[in-house]
């Protein structure tokens, strides 16, 4: 079907990578109607308070500026340089997250929502909120809708763009599909949000521009800082064995456990106890399928590859999707183009950087704290700063260089780390690793970068 | 909840597992329902024609003999000793599977559904069709029922078991539990069936007693014996690409592809082009999840591990489930510890299965045209003969040897893989074979076997 600026088009799911997608739509003139199963957020306060904040980087930054809001953004955004370390007596060390000038910012997720939200209407985007998507209809392009009443409607549309999330509906219907690769794991380890509020004058209680990690090898937790002075931590910890979830239910023991194992957290969290009792754990799942369309449908952001958190790349890989599929649409002629060209760059980075965001977890909750680490991290910045071009470090690749894909950084790190684990054997590198051949590093990893 | 003979169990699919599986119960003295989403194959003749024959070897034996059908359908069953493989110019070339006396058996899949389904009547399991489980509420222990007339019911049970398939129902409302970990991966081929007919005075076309491969590299057809002296064609074909089932759409075309493909087989076939042309591709999905239970509901067989058919071991190792399961009911005192037991030793060997499975379709379509790997299979088969305890060859362990665990198999295999890589670098050995130090290649196991 070709590319006509009269077509209608349907997003499910109103959250960020749908709210942005409309943007990008509604601004190459389509007609676009956006559906969305939960109350709108923007008058429906209940989710407003303590919600998530999240890591915007470059990729998402980049997509935003091009749909004229980075600035505005920026603005309300908390810049982190690096992540601050607390070990269990509370001694603290900092880590760089790249060179000066390169940070990551906390963003609150619903700010950031009502934000693109507001945008997308100001556009001419229509949103409906407390409509279930109960199935598609590829064939026809169509939409079944249940709304709060139980009204059941069946919309058709020109094309059809899931955004849903993770538990995507759209992606359900394709799973009924014939030949729908379809994979869905979750880690073992669950996750719990406290709160370190601001002190009496409004004021943080730990560094401002900075990740707080308090890394305890199997498990950790950090903290994002928020305007308003507080600080969102999430506990991230195992569902099973000792100690996990199940093993700590009763009061006491997880005041023993908190106090114990964070003391100079526990020391700011009030309720800490209060919300880890109160509060189911929530899993972390990672979703890969393919393919990502069937007929006028797509599927984008977490609905066709939901990731873990721990790369701070979620909201970033599905704001990219955006910025890509809007690429396309300017370049292609046809919706089948589009859409096919579409998961054919997309797949693979996606892939990498659901299998790095796996591993960028044992990075935080355990290396960050071993020496050895710390050193490798050093020379990698001494790498890049005297060949700025050549050795681009992995975390700064995926966060910062977002001309590099997820996929291209994925494979030079692999490159990298093997040349780095031979590096490390040096003896006596602690004293003398200022005193590295470093070209002759850099010129092993010939033919990239 | 302790095991108790006053327990109604149901069981989701009158399948050939589920009708197993409701004999061993009912052996046990439960009470038993079967809930079956297809009309009752017994009364209902239309899938009966053509529906194709499986290959019944050791691990599915064992089971039917632990209630004692074995004898009854080994009675209907036509021994297959070994491979037939036809090469373009129609010349033969046969491999026996095993040593003297080791076959399998093709049966057909409806005969020996049907039989299970009247022993399972006779033992007082009640079996009621085209009710399809819309949901299951596994806190309840409650199934949700719709027959065919829309008529909904509720109805709870003791305990459930989900032997419906690789598109279950009762897994897909394990799906929608949090931390369910699922996969379903299609493979890029499909396949269509064929048919040669019995000749004229009702004998088979091609020797009864064998399966019949014509291996083509990327593609192969095979031909199991019915006991009307007619063969079960498959064709397993790629999806796209050249040539493939899209590739290949009209009447002319496909009857010149097989034609020359597959020229000796083609002459045997007087319905060729029409079945190839009148019925689409079926699809070949390998499935993975775990875990198994939620609360006093469990899954088996293709439900919980559906895997392609190229082991012909779909069906065994569904009944190996079954007589797993009976046997931890006979040494268990409650369902808990039965399931979770069960989900425990299974998980690792039917994850092996459905890699040997993926595996073994390159050994079928392509190896074994190759000379060298008949010349690694006879070496193998010699090293069995002299050292029968020490070198059982995989497809010998996976098949006849139902004490050894498809985990096990798997491990044991990829060690003799090694083994006899470095054997097939021996200078000159298609002469020379013979005279290979048979026992230092055994030693290399060590440990094993």
């Amino acid at each position: 079907m070709p590319l006509n600026k009269n077509q209608h088009i349907a997003i499910a799911g109103a959250g960020l990578v749908g709210s942005l997608m409309s943007i990008y739509l509604a601004k190459h003139g389509y007609k676009v109607s956006v559906f969305e199963r939960r109350p709108d957020m923007r008058t429906n306060l209940l989710d407003r308070g303590r919600s998530i904040n999240l890591a915007l980087s470059n990729r998402g930054i980049r997509a935003l500026a091009e749909v004229g809001l980075a600035d505005k953004l920026k603005k309300v955004a908390i810049p982190m340089h690096g992540r601050t370390m607390h070990d269990r007596k509370g001694q603290l060390r900092f880590q760089p997250y790249g060179k000066e000038g390169q940070f990551i910012n906390s963003v609150s997720r619903s700010n950031l929502n009502i934000v693109l939200m507001n945008e997308a209407e100001s556009l001419g985007v229509k949103f409906y909120f407390e409509q279930r998507i109960t199935s598609v209809d590829f064939e026809k392009t169509e939409l079944t809708i249940r709304s709060t009443n139980s009204e059941i409607q069946r919309l058709k549309f020109d094309a059809i763009i899931g955004a849903d999330g993770a538990f995507s509906a759209v992606r359900g219907s394709m799973q009924l599909t014939d030949r729908f690769d379809y994979a869905q794991s979750y880690i073992a380890h669950g996750y719990k949000e406290l709160h370190i509020p601001a002190d009496a004058k409004g004021n943080f209680k730990l560094e401002k521009n900075s990740l707080h990690i308090w890394p305890r090898e199997s498990f950790m937790l950090i903290a994002l800082p928020n305007p308003d002075g507080s600080f969102t931590c999430t506990l991230f910890f195992p569902f099973e064995g000792n100690p996990s979830f199940n093993s700590l239910k009763i009061e006491r023991e997880v005041e023993v456990f908190l106090k114990e194992t964070f003391a100079d957290a526990y020391e700011l969290m009030p309720d800490a106890v209060q919300d880890f009792i109160s509060v189911p754990p929530s899993s972390l799942v990672t979703v890969k399928c393919y393919p990502w369309v069937r007929n006028n449908t797509l599927i984008i952001g977490d609905a066709a590859h939901a990731i873990v958190p721990f790369f701070g790349q979620g909201m970033n890989a599905g704001f990219e999707d955006c910025r890509i599929l809007n690429q396309l649409l300017d370049q292609e002629k046809n919706w089948e183009t589009v859409f096919n060209e579409f998961q054919l760059q997309r797949k693979a980075n996606t892939d990498a950087i659901a299998d790095l965001a796996l591993d960028n977890f044992i990075e935080m909750r355990d290396l960050v704290a071993d020496e050895e680490f710390l050193l490798r991290k050093k020379i990698e910045a001494m790498l890049h700063e005297r060949y700025p071009d050549k050795w681009i470090p992995l975390y700064s690749m995926v966060t910062f260089y977002e001309n590099i894909g997820y996929a291209e950084a994925h494979l030079i790190g692999k490159k990298q780390k093997q040349i780095m684990d031979d590096v490390m054997q040096t003896p006596d590198l602690k004293q003398t690793w200022e005193k590295l051949n470093f070209a002759a590093i850099v010129s092993k990893l010939n033919g990239y970068a």
